[in-house]
């Protein structure tokens, strides 16, 4: 294995506090427990948005906070999910009054962890409401999930609902929001290799040189189908129309599209299938309102890409031009 | 080899068309012959700071393209020099009579090219200054270099310089700033795996199991030492004492701190040698007064990460505070 890292055991801990030193202006640190919140949470009259996941996913979640995106987020070890007393900690801390949103991504771990939070943190009277997303398309149960995985709907929901939350929108609205972000996106990933995790040291699956998987999770677990490697006009296809298909998107859609990269792969290949990309939804008469191409949702250093379609409308549009300022999505800022 | 591409000799061409489609408010692409240039070049009265070299470094230089940093950049094919011709063309289309700024990483081929098209230039009258970045202490000759390489340093040239054309200084007071920041500069990088071309679709060359290579170029030249593993603290304690003792750097300076990784290496690990430069840097004294944390000059799909360190005074600060818009450096704006 071959990692930038002192000790498997305190690579998060570590990474954490490289995070708060190179973003003072942005977030603060909280160890015990372990936290990153919005340096002036909690907002006075605003909803705090709090999201969280195991470590690896890099720059979910931890580097979406900040003003106009996440008050909160909570990183578990790598590939783990947080803690209850972690995620009611952060709650506790973001939350202004006005209530808490948790954008929860659907594994079963995650999902109990926050419930759990939530009910501590409601014994005080605190108003929480949770979201899970699940938008993955590629399979219906998996490795750590019953039903849908949730993976890159999250980023968007996250964007939206946090500008949400700043323009003084009330938790019910914002849950809300956050629902219909989750029933109009849908995402579908596929691997060139497999990611190594710092503790088991080796692959976390074996690909052959010449196979691909189609489908993956962000933890590596299963996709749909293990097959030759394609080229990226084919992989793109194949992942587009599975999602198209699903929603299903139609003729006279807008969405915002997202290219996002497992963490391994050069930005220059990204360009390379959101170019694909665009061609497959002008065949099908779908505009590309907005667009996102870049490594957003990862996995350790797993090479491969995932494909994210949202379909939307003006509210959506108006909350994702909103100003955001977090260590890895900032504009107008 | 395992890339998202369609067909090597076509992936600077597609991947540039992705660039184009993601971000039609900042940039637009010439293809014959190929160069980048923002979206609103020439800017009326503005000096141009045109930049270039071979791909495979992204977002360096394309994704620097835009509002306070590059007025254009010149993209070659995969590790190979821009053409006398693309450059020529560049400078050309965002010469708005002020002059134009090359800002030149020290490889034979880029700075031959680059002197070939100022030259072209210059026989209609046109003022071009070059500035050629030199910062790499890592070894004096290499591969394709006399003298020292050029790397990180220029991330933060073309954003200084970038905003000293924005402000209005004039050809020759941003030439003797990029001097300048060259002069201040310093970086040095490594590796834990080879990057592969997809030209030629194997490790540009060989690292065993336990090895990894201190002083490493951005195209995989050979660096000082090949060595056993290093843990992260040993590996940015290397670097940033080569860095510091160089210059030298001395106590009661202010830097602009960039943790730059290669490609492959997940972000979690680039903050975690942050933290470790952090703390390197604090027992010697030497303030922080900017960082970037995240993938700027890359090698394809190379693990490691380099570090970059420009010393630092009031007007460099007050230049990297400008506005700037451009797909993978944006802030105030």
């Amino acid at each position: 294995m071959k990692k930038l890292i002192n000790d498997a055991n305190n690579l998060v801990h570590e990474s954490l506090v490289g995070l708060a030193m190179a973003h003072p202006d942005i977030l603060k640190v909280s160890f015990d427990p372990v936290y990153v919140m919005r340096r002036d949470a909690p907002v006075a009259g605003k909803v705090g948005i709090v999201s969280g996941g195991g470590s690896g996913h890099e720059p979910m979640h931890a580097g979406f906070v900040g003003r106009g995106m996440l008050t909160a987020a909570c990183p578990g070890q790598v590939f783990t999910s947080p803690t209850p007393d972690q995620i009611e900690a952060a709650t506790r801390a973001v939350n202004s009054g006005a209530g808490v949103l948790h954008i929860v991504k659907n594994y079963t771990g995650d999902v109990m962890n926050f419930e759990m939070a939530a009910e501590f943190c409601q014994t005080d009277g605190a108003k929480i409401l949770a979201v899970v997303i699940n938008d993955d398309v590629a399979v219906e149960d998996s490795l750590y999930t019953a039903g849908r995985r949730g993976v890159g709907t999250t980023v968007l929901a996250e964007k939206i609902c946090g500008a949400a939350a700043e323009r003084g929108y009330d938790l019910e609205r914002i849950g809300a929001l956050c629902r219909k972000v989750n029933e109009n996106g849908r995402s579908m990933g596929m691997a060139l290799t497999s990611c190594t995790t710092p503790a088991a040291g080796k692959p976390t699956f074996e690909l052959g040189e010449d196979e691909m998987e189609i489908g993956i999770g962000i933890h590596g677990e299963p996709g749909r189908e293990r097959t030759h490697l394609l080229n990226a006009r084919e992989i793109t296809t194949r992942l587009a129309e599975t999602i198209l298909a699903d929603l299903p998107f139609r003729t006279g859609d807008s969405v915002i599209a997202m290219v996002n990269g497992m963490g391994g792969t050069p930005l220059m290949e990204l360009y390379l299938v959101y170019q694909e990309l665009a061609r497959v939804l002008r065949s099908r008469g779908i505009a590309v309102a907005r667009r996102l191409v870049g490594n957003y949702i990862t996995s350790l250093d797993m090479a491969g890409c995932s494909i994210t379609l949202l379909r939307v409308e003006d509210e959506f549009l108006a909350l994702w031009d909103d100003p955001v300022l977090t260590p890895a999505l900032r504009w107008k800022a």
